[in-house]
């Protein structure tokens, strides 16, 4: 057994955020350099987190990464060891980038021979689209004309910060033709994938020691966001109609909120879709308590059935509300498209921020997709996704059913890209990750929620990325792997 | 005359930043609502400043702006007015954009036909390479691969929040072989341009109330960056050698300094290349007094005369050194790529950062700017548009020699893509912007430098992206700009 302290253990302490990107590091770093030698017993993960100061959680995190990698193995109860055979760098390269070679001939109706499954290993991530159905010669061709336009006419240096204004008009037709929400080019910022709207919009509202009020489960890189920015987290619960109202105005009453982040249309991670009544009380509560709305309104574009909803940002007039999308799950989030709609002053403001931050957004992929969204190429695409995921996701709905009753509940969701399952066991994140690795299942880390004694909470399922007999792969494995953890 | 208390002007005081980006949309609402009807007056740029509170200059900016754009016109020596011809959608989208339509041929050899001229003006920006030399046809089809090969594997989804390794391998090739710079995959992160690669190292490093140095003329978009982080930015002059360090070293006798951003390789904004022996000197002061250089090292790849020098990162093995550079120089702004060189701990720390700002760049252009690193492309581009530029170089130089030596002093710069030129008269930037726009030349805003007097210090002009007879013109029209705010 290796004593921990023999590692080259330095993490940097000024950072609050996880740290199990630094222990992956480091650990490949003592395996290259030979003083952990391949066979030799890794210590125990809440051995090293002791050591190290930190949450077991991250320990595990890097584990597992490592064990995908290549670079650690798990052997069953006796624990885990430097792997015999260290990846190599074309190895090393091919899993981390996880490509499959253009002269590698892809057949689209056998996904078996796909990338999810050819490394041995099958994933669900937490929602995202399948990018093997893009139309890929159309968008190629927008690329290159994009290119040969903007390049000829030497323009393909520093445009407009808010983004090109051909894709924002584009993304206002098709924000006013599908969600009923009318706002004008002083409205829009076009940004890199959601992520950074909430970023942004952190920046613009949020100083030290404002509360900012999120829903019991919540996408974690939106609260490290906040709290990057000083922020209070305040959390209030939802329940089969989204957010608790009454809750959160006992909260309001009690001392002022700056801001409430919300996933109404399917609530992350949980899916449930907020009803129209309270959508309309959120609004008034925003207005009688000035704070406010920062709505997260990923996956828009998937309602498979119920009543179809309009954003919040449709129905509230106010400057108050900060409407946040993307396109990543209608066209790939490895494009980093997203927009900011708010009052103008906001978006005013918005310029300042980008400007220190990136200047502007990839003007070649800005130019492109709104090529592909004048042409009605994107929506065309929309519709055929959509009917292949609602598909899928009557598929894993028979799937869940049929092998997982015994271990799981869980809801058909309305719309989106993914399940949310919960456990009827009581499941520690630490056996599940290492079940889940031994049986080559591969979950997104941040797709799985636990509580404060790390016991798993819930998982979101993406089913839109997997096709058949990946989904049927991928539920099969979950079920060996929960086997597993509640025998054990 | 329109009183300015009759427009709609309720500007953000939140910003500490500039707001001439809020006058403008204000004026443009202003004019599309029809309460500032064609051929009406402007208020003068005082006047409006004092109403609103803010800097001159600020309004100056936004008047430019709305001239260029179509909006306002100035008659010389009465005033700025409504334009009586507004400009409609679609000549507003081409204005701001600038494209030239794929089906119009561009001949390459002509370079009249090109946007730089084509909308009556003609610009100096403040650096930029000319986007026409790419090899445009070998770059759609490096995009084209990228798309398929990934969007098959389905995966142009979420990736490495450090970059594509195939990338950052490149990009750490082309580092060790042209900047003698040896570091590891733990050191480097792909970010979006050096702006980012700024904002990274002040979001790690800059707490409030930290010292920040910088040069006593600098890049105000890192000004502004630290300043946002709470820094007290401390000026420290700059003479033929590069920084003054004996008033450096004054400086860090009398108070801690955490950090100081400078461009050893050309300084920003005048050109000048630190000596070798203050190099050397800066790296000791470092480790002396504790703080770190953060090294902005655009342009490096265009060095036409003098002695070739290595980065201060090359030097210095320091953890202290965070070097800072980017594609856009070499390839086009447009495609947002830069790159951090750090020590490891401060890479896994920005890890972090990233995943709250925009989780990883575009993966396509990642991909696909990999490929032509490895294919040698990129390199035989660098290695045409070096020449092209150099002899753009001895253009400009002749042009100034020949027609402005009356009005400016300058030298010629040993690299970059710009020449610094100072002016013989006292010129004021009013009078300065006025006469160019009406004598239809164009200066990118941050690369006109000017005192708390609104005088003009310096300008920073780009030479690269202009052909010979685009060049002429522009020099041409600075004369004739010059003459005139001479002579009133």
């Amino acid at each position: 057994m290796l004593r921990v302290w023999d590692l080259d253990f330095e993490l940097s302490k000024d950072s609050h955020l996880s740290m199990h990107a630094q222990i992956t590091s480091k650990v490949i770093k003592e395996i290259r350099r030979g003083r952990l030698k391949p066979k030799v017993a890794m210590p125990g993960t809440r051995k090293l987190a002791d050591t190290l100061g930190v949450n077991r959680k991250t320990v595990l995190l890097a584990y597992t990464e490592l064990v995908e990698q290549g670079w650690l193995t798990t052997e069953r109860n006796r624990g885990t060891f430097v792997s015999e055979k260290l990846p190599d760098t074309i190895e090393r390269q091919y899993s981390e980038e996880g490509l499959t070679p253009l002269n590698q001939q892809v057949n689209l109706n056998d996904d078996s021979a796909t990338v999810a499954i050819q490394d041995g290993f099958v994933e669900f991530n937490d929602g995202d689209p399948d990018t093997r159905l893009l139309p890929f010669e159309n968008i190629a061709r927008a690329f290159r004309r994009a290119l040969i336009v903007s390049g000829r006419s030497n323009k393909l240096g520093y445009q407009n910060p808010l983004g090109m204004l051909s894709l924002r008009e584009a993304v206002l037709h098709m924000l006013s033709m599908h969600r009923g929400l009318n706002a004008g080019l002083e409205n829009i910022c076009m940004v890199r994938g959601s992520q950074m709207g909430i970023y942004l919009a952190a920046s613009l509202l949020i100083k030290d020691d404002d509360c900012v009020v999120v829903e019991t489960l919540a996408r974690q890189s939106a609260e490290n966001v906040f709290e990057s920015f000083g922020a209070n987290l305040m959390r209030v619960d939802i329940d089969q109609d989204g957010l608790n109202l009454d809750a959160l105005e006992k909260l309001c009453k009690k001392q002022p909120v700056r801001a409430i982040y919300v996933t109404p249309h399917h609530q992350y991670p949980t899916t449930v879709m907020m009803s129209k009544a309270r959508r309309a009380r959120l609004l008034l509560l925003a207005e009688q308590y000035g704070f406010y709305i920062i709505e997260d309104d990923y996956a828009h574009e998937f309602q498979f059935s119920g009543e179809p909803a309009f954003p919040l940002a449709t129905y509230g007039e106010s400057d108050r509300i900060l409407h946040i999308g993307s396109l990543s799950k209608i066209l790939a989030p490895g494009l980093r498209l997203g927009y900011l709609v708010a009052s103008e002053q906001l978006v005013s403001r918005c310029v300042d921020e980008i400007m220190m931050i990136d200047i502007q957004g990839n003007l070649i992929t800005e130019m492109a997709v709104s090529e592909l969204m004048a042409t009605g190429e994107l929506k065309r695409h929309v519709l055929k996704a959509a009917k292949v995921y609602e598909e899928r996701r009557h598929a894993m709905d028979a799937l869940l059913r049929d092998t997982l009753l015994d271990f799981v509940d869980f809801n058909l969701p309305e719309g989106g890209l993914a399940f949310w399952v919960t456990f009827k066991h009581q499941v520690k994140l630490e056996a599940f990750l290492t079940q889940a690795t031994l049986h080559k299942l591969r979950i997104t880390p941040s797709a799985i929620f636990s509580d404060a004694n790390d016991h798993i909470v819930g998982i979101r399922l993406g089913f839109a990325s997997l096709g058949m007999r990946e989904l049927e792969q991928a539920v099969s494995r979950l079920r060996t792997t929960l086997n597993a953890c509640v025998k054990s």
